[in-house]
Order: structure tokens, then sequence, then C-alpha cells
């Protein structure tokens, strides 16, 4: 988890300060992760990274385009984590069990742009962007569904769940989050994750598996 | 599962025809549903249910007023019926399942208004209507966490799970949901449901109750 972390941190350090479109970016995930795609308006986005309106037209011709690129870059990092953790040299279970992590994560690191994801409406888009968007969108399940498919034929995992119920389980586990964690609540998300390890691994991994991999196996 | 639908046949039986109020009801969920509450006109309702709008207003005096009545109406449902799994005289382990079984066949009983209950947007209602409907939802939490309490208590379940967090997997699961599930499916709803049991059961039963329940626990 802390290796995720500092990847990320690496990142910006390589890119040095945030980029302007960047900026806007995340100042747009902000307003409709709390208001909502319709009651938010351009001048308020403006606003809140200190831009006319007029400027803002220089980086995004619309307030679409904005909310595209929120659920885009959601969507594509989410598709390059998992792909990059599916091709490790490691035991599927630890594999499942890092995407969780990172999942999970993504709320502790980008709350806004999540809950925007997960508030779902994507009508106020054209179709050419709502079928890019779900491309990406089967690419990432197809990818999770390779893990969950190795880990049956490799005997880690149980052989007698649909692959594709587990992940959506798994899915809406993190999803459903938009709706409760709060980086100021009880748990902390290395707390909560573990519940969710402990939980699901007891049901997916296959008891050969789960003594090999032990304690470590159940998250605790 | 079959006894659910039994019960709700007789209701319905009782009540003979279906009113007029549930009517409209049913067409407005049917439609925000699937347009969202913001792009759904009074008109479109009255067109569905073949009622001049100012005859609507008989029934409803707004649109916001229909919607909260279908949200009232998933929630207080849901809570008479988790309410009514705690009383009766069964095993944790059972009512769980029972819960469990019953939350995902609202999907596919009430398809739309399940649909539009998760899509949330609550934003739309005065806050007297929102703290009510807030409330009913935490006196659901609240009957939930009582359930797994109580198997905890009585070491069917583990104790060393976060209540709240394996209460909030299993309803993340379920609103999750409203995002994939179709009744036209390659799953039935009873397939899809034994899937979460036997996935969930392992890692939630204590192994001597896994044991005394055999197979039957693990939802196969």
């Amino acid at each position: 988890v802390l290796s995720l972390t500092t990847q990320r941190a690496r990142r910006y350090l390589f890119l040095g300060q945030t980029s302007r479109h960047d900026q806007i970016i995340s100042a747009a995930a902000s307003i409709i992760a709390n208001k909502g795609y319709s009651r938010t308006s351009l001048q308020e986005i403006a606003d809140k990274v200190k831009l006319r309106k007029q400027s803002l037209y220089h980086y995004f011709k619309s307030k679409a385009q904005i909310f595209y690129e929120i659920l885009h870059v959601v969507i594509s990092e989410g598709l390059q984590n998992i792909t990059r953790i599916r091709e490790l040299p490691i035991d599927p279970a630890e594999k499942l069990r890092r995407v969780i992590y990172w999942h999970a994560y993504e709320f502790y690191l980008h709350e806004n742009r999540m809950k925007v994801y997960i508030q779902g409406k994507w009508d106020v888009l054209g179709g050419k962007c709502r079928r890019e968007l779900r491309s990406l969108e089967r690419q990432y399940d197809g990818t999770y569904c390779d893990i969950l498919q190795e880990g049956v034929a490799s005997g880690t995992f149980r052989a007698d769940l649909d692959v594709h119920v587990v992940e959506f389980v798994l899915v809406g586990i993190i999803y459903h989050m938009a709706k409760w964690y709060s980086p100021q609540g009880r748990l902390t998300i290395d707390q909560i994750v573990d519940n969710y390890v402990a939980l699901l691994f007891k049901g997916l991994l296959t008891p050969e598996s789960q003594e090999s991999l032990g304690t470590k196996g159940l998250g605790s």
C-alpha cells in the first residue's frame, strides 16, 4: 500500500507542479461530487481555480468535456493499475489483495473524482464519449476477471463461484464507499480494507491456498 | 424465497386492483429510473398513466412529492421486512440469508424503484423529507447490524470483523446490482444470490457454525 502512494508521489514530483488542466479537473470534480453535474456551472469552476470563464475555454470547450475528462482519468488510471497488477509475477491472491487495496485507496486519494464517477449520469455525454468510457470499463472488468480466472486455474480460488458475480461483488463493495466512507471516519482505510479481505478471502480461496498463505492471506 | 413472493402476491390480492396512487408511483419510477429525476416531467408521468396533468395534482402536489413517495416506499418496506426477519425465532445465519435474498429479490420485483432509490439525488427534496428518509435508513442499517451482532453474540458469526463494515459490504453488493443486473441476464436471481451466500458465509461464519449448518449454510 505504501508503495502505491510512493509511486504516485514520485509521479507528481516528476511532473513538478500540478498543471492548470489538472487543477481545473480537480476543482470541477470537487464541485460536481457535492452538487451534481446539472447544478454545477462553468462559472463556479472558473471561480474555484481563479480564472475568468473565457480563459477556461482555452483548456476545455464545455462543461461536458470537463466531466468526460474526470471520468476518463478515473477509468484509464484504473485500467492502467489493474493491468500492471495482473502482469506482476506474484500469486493471484496477492494480486487480488493489491487490486482491492488500490481500489479502496482511490477513495482516500481522490474521493471527489471517485464520487463523480460512481454517480453515473453519463447520459449528458455524447454517444461517442459514452462508448469510449464503456469500452474502457469493459477492459477494466475483463482484466479483473482475468486475475480471478488465473486464480481458479492455479487452484488458489474456488472454482464453484461465478467469476463475473465475484467481480461485481468486489467492485460493488468499493463503489458503495461513495455513500459512507469519510477520511474523518472511525476506521482508517487500512482497517476497512483489512475487513474486506478477512471477510472475502475465506470464501474465495480454496482451503489449500488458505493454509499456504496462513494469516497473511486473511488480511490480519 | 417463494414465500416472500407469495406474501407479496397475497397482499396485492388483498388490495384488489392496484390503486391509481400506486400506478402513478410505479409509472414515475420507471421514467425516473431511466432518465433521471431532472429530465423527467410531470407531463410524461401523466401521459404514462393516461391522466391529464391537472388530474395528477389530485394525487400529488409536485414531482418532488412523487419522488419522495418512491423513496419512502422503498425504505419503509425494507425496514418493515428486515424488522420482521430480525424477530423470527431462527438462527442468525438463516436470518442473514433471508435478508440477502429479500434485498436482491427487490431488484427482481421492483427494479425501477430500486434504481431510483440507489441513484440518490435527494438534494431536490426539502430538508424535512431528507431527514425522514435518512432516519428510516439509519433504522434499517441499525436493524441489519442487530442481526449481525446477534450472530456474533451467539457464536454464529466471527467476532473479529467490524459489524458496520460488514453491513456496508452486504448492502453495497446489492446496490451495485443497479448497474449490472438484468432480469434477462445469464444468471437467475437465485443463482446470483447463491453466489453471494457461498462467497460471504465462509468468511462470516465461525468454523463451528459452518460445520453445524453444513452445506445448507453455504447456499449450495
